[in-house]
């Protein structure tokens, strides 16, 4: 291979961030890790590896197609983390058993999947979530959904909104009907997939009652504010979907109390794409992208497989997701942070690194340049790299 | 398997940051990022994987048989990234060819390594680094290493010192000798490892002249000051030991300009472990680590491997050496930042989601109980978790 021939490139699905786009990912970053700990929330960073077992426990099923998948040296199978709500629930049951509960956690790291690649999704992507362990009731849920809201607006998003669900009011109405497994699995896909079509296609094959169809048919046009809850009551008659209704009520008001209830509407549709969901569910949309930017909700049956009995709430945003967002709104755009170019004629050197001294010690950011130059050829390294200023040692 | 005999683990050498070192890490992290913001670096985020095929062109060599390796779906194999200066030369070369030189960049991430793994080496760890582009002079190389002590210092570090040797001193000798390639290689490995029961064996098996031998067996112990320096020019004839003490005593006179001379020593028994280095080269160590916690050095070939002709001169800090540095100087802890916990009896909960608002506005961190708790209760999750103040809403 001849070396000037060798144009290198990143495997399919993951990108380099360049300078500008890093120092936005760090900025959201940090004021999302600011945010959590000012809540309570402790951070915690687990391995970028699992074994696939551990996986198996959460969301593996959902995600067993799109792992990346290796072998340790003793054969065992390692996979890169698909999710972080699972590696969670690990720790929490194996490092915090004795810790007092509730815990309130977050964590701001990359996770990997196979996917068809495109803006907004890629193979290697960042998230930041939080989970909260050991709380089954709705004071939870309405804290996830309160902070997430606080987490878009500390990202510098201004125009979003939350689609609140609970897969307890489908579930009930799946357990009235008389259809099959497969069929109920084909119902659900068709409505994390959004495929009104196929959805009406699977239901008009189903032998169900016209009345049952209607009703499934109608969930995913179930999506308004508290007058919708009202007429949904009025569609269903068994007792887990009106509990579920009772649920979202319930976190609605909490939501109120936080003063966040502006940017959530009822969605009775959302059921999410993991099967470890129990209860609410919420995704939250941004105008001009086609997928949530964050999304969560209750998985009270995780925990129990790592051998802890407790309740958990929680949700993750695409920090990718948020940048995006942000750029498309144009507010992406985060201040220079590059003050002051330093250079020096021969043997001046040595002035300008005390001079960069003083400067940084004043809070300035500072480049000092590496080799001599002439006060024209300083001026044009400074505007080209971005500088507010320029002082040159002659 | 029984759900309640499961007990996951995770890989062989990797681990989870409970709380405690997760925010030691993120204060560390952070000051570091600022640190090199502050010196007019920019941030680069690559990607966690790799192909094998762009590792090999810079540290593949030596990390061969450390990688974690596995395949894409077109079967090409790729590498979680053992090091990021490879990485970082495939943006240079690739993305920033027609940036303004030089190019300085840093990175805050992990990278995976086999290895036998103990405290301080784990498979998958973190490092800070930087790395500058487009310089051959000296003054590249002693801003690289004034960084370094700034580093450790914004670190917390105290108790500090860096050997600083130059490989063409080593290289200049060993092409005066008439050892063969795989001497030569042992030689070097020997000197990697501080292995100098077996740099003497080696040396006394290969039918060198006294007279050299006694000159390579030397080198280990060539550790000092400017006097050691003048000491070895004394000892050797050859032009490229000559050349590279006096790019030593260079970078040394720039480090008292930086006013950090104090923390660098000469040792030029100091080679590095990657191949790729082709000037000076820096190990950082700290009392009680028996490992270097910072290392790096010039590498002037790798940009050309990817088609770029460029100097270039860099380092990584290792963080968790850095927190077990600083947790055995006993310098570790950071502030608790935890200040106030919200308990609240029946129904009061609606008020103690405004007076969180309120503090948390005003900048403290706040945790509101999602139970009602009686005083006492609320007293004691108070201070099983850590925070300074309780506020109870009755």
């Amino acid at each position: 291979m001849s070396q000037y021939e060798f144009v290198p490139q990143v495997p399919y699905g993951t990108r380099d961030f360049l300078p500008k786009e890093a120092s936005q990912k760090r900025a959201v970053e940090g004021a999302l890790a600011h945010l959590f700990a000012s809540w309570g929330y402790d951070e915690v960073v687990t391995p970028t590896i699992e074994y696939l077992e551990t996986m198996a426990v959460g969301a593996g099923n959902n995600l067993d197609q799109h792992m990346f998948k290796f072998f340790d040296k003793n054969n065992r199978i390692l996979a890169l983390r698909p999710d972080m709500t699972t590696p969670m629930a690990r720790v929490a049951a194996t490092r915090f058993k004795e810790s007092p509960s509730p815990m309130k956690l977050f964590y701001l790291t990359n996770v990997f999947r196979y996917e068809q690649a495109q803006a907004g999704r890629q193979c290697e992507f960042y998230q930041a979530g939080v989970e909260i362990m050991g709380v089954s009731e709705p004071t939870a849920d309405a804290e996830a959904i309160a902070l997430a809201v606080e987490a878009m607006l500390k990202s510098g998003l201004q125009k979003f909104q939350i689609g609140l669900g609970q897969v307890d009011f489908i579930n009930g109405i799946m357990e009235q009907c008389t259809l099959s497994l497969s069929q109920r699995q084909q119902v659900k896909h068709a409505m994390v997939t959004r495929n009104l079509v196929g959805l009406d296609e699977i239901l008009e094959n189903s032998c169900l009652p016209q009345g049952e169809q209607k009703v499934l048919k109608n969930i995913p046009l179930l999506h308004g504010k508290q007058e919708m809850l009202k007429q949904a009551y009025g569609m269903v008659t068994n007792d887990k979907s009106h509990m579920a209704l009772n649920n979202l009520a319930a976190i609605y008001q909490l939501l109120e109390s936080y003063g966040v209830a502006q940017y959530v509407d009822f969605d009775l549709g959302i059921i999410r794409d993991f099967d470890y969901y129990t209860g609410m569910v919420f995704e939250c949309y941004t105008p001009g992208l086609g997928f949530p930017i964050c999304g969560g909700g209750r998985y009270d049956n995780m925990l129990n497989s790592f051998g802890m009995n407790s309740g958990a709430t929680g949700f993750a945003l695409g920090i990718e997701r948020v940048l995006l967002a942000l750029e498309r709104q144009g507010i992406g755009d985060i201040p220079n942070c590059k003050d002051v170019y330093i250079g020096w004629g021969n043997d001046r050197l040595v002035a300008a690194i005390g001079q960069a001294e003083t400067l940084r010690q004043s809070g300035q950011s500072v480049e000092v340049a590496l080799t001599p130059q002439s006060q024209i050829e300083a001026e044009s390294s400074q505007k080209a790299k971005g500088y507010t200023k320029l002082v040159y040692i002659e």
